[in-house]
């Protein structure tokens, strides 16, 4: 069971977040973005519609998001082919009549808690209401820090990584790794219908990172629970929360003393070895401190990035070893981690081929040649 | 019918610029090209002569241009082993033997209009007569302004390009593109047996782009053709002429009111994958403006780096789709471009293989291992 | 007989200067070296043992030297698997039983004349007496400068070039090189059984380079000899011995005239087209003098760079040109680099292959899995 490379289809994956495509003020900005294979160009309609098409014009495959947005249609950079929002070629230069096959597909498109999601896969089969939900992400009993860092590594590596939270005690101590990470058991979990794997590390009595010690100002040992829930392919849910040692929520799920905070990463495969890493910390305590939101997205960046150091790392020597008969030995911390890809290897399995092998953009992008 | 990667043989090429090889005064700078595969040290005699040799010394294989000249004689900079123009070696290190098969090919070359022209394929059939000439170019009545901008894209694309104008309006918008060109239809004609495509587009009320407003001081609308003649595989030449709107040529050919501007292209294949695009700009109005000569070289400069930036990306794009069922959709603008993939698909299929297969420098080079 | 680019297995290796590995005050670097093919770890323990181990971890592959020593344990910097310095896998996070399977190659090792060698192959026919010797690089006797030079290229090139030093003239003139070393026939001699190329060139009245006029003060022309040992397939040795013209060593051996100075190159396959440039310059004159150490040092490194931008220049020639019918030819001057060619044949074609194909560790290692 090693880490998957091939791509989930028929699964929503986070393409970019919604903020980053056009502008609250109409911005014409067009946004590449290439999402298990497929390279799309986002861009938001006059009405606010964001929109997500195949990014290569049928004419010559130049990419449209090097064209421009002329009246929320899209122009092609190298010959003015021009495009509606269904993706319908609507003109072409030289000459009155457009060729009905000329259309790039348009791709199924959500906004939800501040992501814009895509659908890649058969259009047919997307279900809106099969998007995973993170609501405290766009909440306003929330206040949320975030980013994205690209990454030089295979998606299922970033899987592992996050499945395996002991990773903190040696990569990112001193700033939310303690022994006790490491060294506390964890109970694991999978539905592999509905693709989640929910992985729990409660520790009772622990040493308090900077990054927890320093935004709640709790002083001394702590009651530190991780519950993660990750909604394979793409979304990561960490529940995390600090109290008092001691500290238990209530019987009717009141919790006053402890501190929570919903981490949560989007995990979205952009080639085969290059992968989007969107992180986000939604706190429920400091809400209007300024402070504690700047030290909570310089501290999580940096965490993040020395995943990436580290993924990017392993992602070489996985390069280099493709081929050979290189084994891997897993303990007890990899359960999660075994699960997840388990789940993924079936989503892969039961996922339908690109109508034709290899062409992105699927049925739609096919008829259109 | 895709853009061609191979490489037409039993062809003239260009190299060089003439004055990019040795100098006035004798220099004994050594260039290198390589020129469809094959590297060429491309030098100038102490009498003038332009010689061009494969670039790979027999002992090691290592690069004559990094050699240096002496007595007009090549000498391989790592262990000296000597040639003369005629490729054969004339001394080696720590003997007075000189084996007899030790010789590099050295390729037929001619020098005309400005340009180092050179013949990869069979030497036999080479025949000067066949360059084909610009000689305006080389002209004291025209004064030209020229460069050259090394493409990371494979030369079918730059053919693709330069055979349909269209694209002037929306990659060259501000320069040299304005809405008439993408809107006039053309007229295209292709003689498959000489290798020459023509395409002609003929604007006779249409907006004056900065390239030619500024350098003419024409003002208002113009009179703009276009007439494409592309020698394949490597030179292209534009006749541009510019006027007052109503203003013919008389019946006698003369053309007072007029101004000619010949835009050359030499399309030389380097690699696979990348090509040397040569640029000229001759002119028969402003001769001695030195402002004008300054303004069109950095303007078409430009409108040259604005096709480099666009092909490189298509390039990408070609690489990754490389082996998928991606297709074009051709429209009318394309009759050109599609006229002169057929020219080179037919020179391609007839040209002979290099004598041992993937050995640069054909015949001769063989015969001397 | 082409540049070979296998490597011969079961042989020593150098793969750093024994300053290089820990520090004499208990430093805890690891330093990171890949020696034909494959990844080492390299560190001291706090007795100040030299420690080699594969750069693997077993658990996820992450390289130990991203790790951290603790207590001369060396503990995995992703999850925290802790190996002592016989590669065993002493403890692993969140539990107690370590899998009795868990255990990394640890590489002979041996520490001699300022190198550490590796034995690359099967452990149990490493032979520490079998290391080629070079007692002056560590003898108070001599004084020594050294460097080492990355290189992008195959080893082999690096052999062909320091076996046939008719190129000083031509690649390093001015700094080692005179017309005599070109000129000057050699004597060769190769003792396949024990790996040893000999190739002497006795140059009795010859130009006396910058090199030992400016770090001798001898004047004028010299009796300058050359005496190549080459000890397949690492280490290379010149001995070298400038005098004035006329002077010979005595009957006995004693040569109080001449200025010796013994030039060593250890020369280490990384990867199939990366090798490791290790050079000395040790010499028994003007031994305190720092203004000579100092000269000898520039001065050779120089020539090392200006090997290393051409072999770099012919790596890229030879992988351009593989799988072509390419040749070579072969003059009086590369008796020496063609003996050592062969040397090297013999040495892979008798080494084992890898226990496991293309696992890197070797049958230890692959147990382990």
């Amino acid at each position: 069971m090693p880490v998957p490379t091939a791509f989930a289809r028929d699964q929503w994956y986070v393409a970019a977040y919604s903020s980053e495509v056009g502008s609250e003020t109409g911005g014409e900005e067009i946004l590449a973005r290439t999402v298990c294979g497929e390279p799309l160009a986002l861009y938001r309609t006059p009405e606010g519609e964001a929109v997500a098409l195949a990014d290569r014009c049928v004419h010559r495959r130049y990419p449209l998001s090097e064209g421009a947005l002329e009246d929320g249609r899209l122009v092609c950079g190298y010959h003015g082919f021009t495009y509606d929002r269904a993706g319908a070629c609507v003109s072409v230069p030289g000459q009155a009549r457009v060729p009905r096959t000329a259309r790039v597909a348009s791709y199924p498109l959500a906004e939800l808690d501040g992501f814009v999601w895509v659908w890649i896969g058969d259009p047919a089969r997307a279900d809106v209401s099969a998007v995973p939900r993170a609501p405290w992400l766009a909440d306003p009993e929330w206040t949320v820090v975030r980013g994205m860092e690209p990454l030089n590594a295979r998606y299922g590596l970033l899987v592992d990584n996050l499945l395996d939270l002991s990773h903190e005690t040696f990569l990112h101590g001193g700033y939310i790794g303690t022994p006790e990470v490491a060294a506390t058991p964890i109970t694991t979990e999978a539905d592999e219908e509905r693709g989640i794997v929910r992985v729990s590390r409660h520790m009772d009595d622990a040493e308090c990172p900077p990054f927890y010690a320093d935004s709640t100002g709790l002083k001394g040992r702590v009651s530190r629970w991780q519950d993660i829930e990750y909604h394979a392919p793409c979304l990561y849910l960490l529940h995390s929360r600090i109290a008092p040692v001691g500290s238990v929520p209530g019987a009717d799920g009141s919790d006053p003393d402890a501190f929570h905070t919903e981490i949560a990463y989007a995990i979205t495969p952009s080639t085969e070895t290059t992968t989007y890493d969107f992180w986000l910390v939604a706190r429920d305590f400091a809400r209007e401190d300024e402070g504690v939101s700047g030290f909570l997205h310089e501290f999580n960046r940096t965490v993040v990035l020395q995943d990436v150091t580290a993924l990017d790392i392993l992602e070489k020597v996985t390069a280099e070893e493709e081929g050979r008969r290189v084994q891997e030995l897993s303990v007890g911390i990899d359960a999660g981690g075994l699960a997840a890809r388990r789940v993924l290897e079936r989503m892969i399995a039961g996922s339908a081929k690109p109508a034709a092998a290899g062409v992105p953009g699927g049925p739609e992008a096919v008829a259109a040649r």
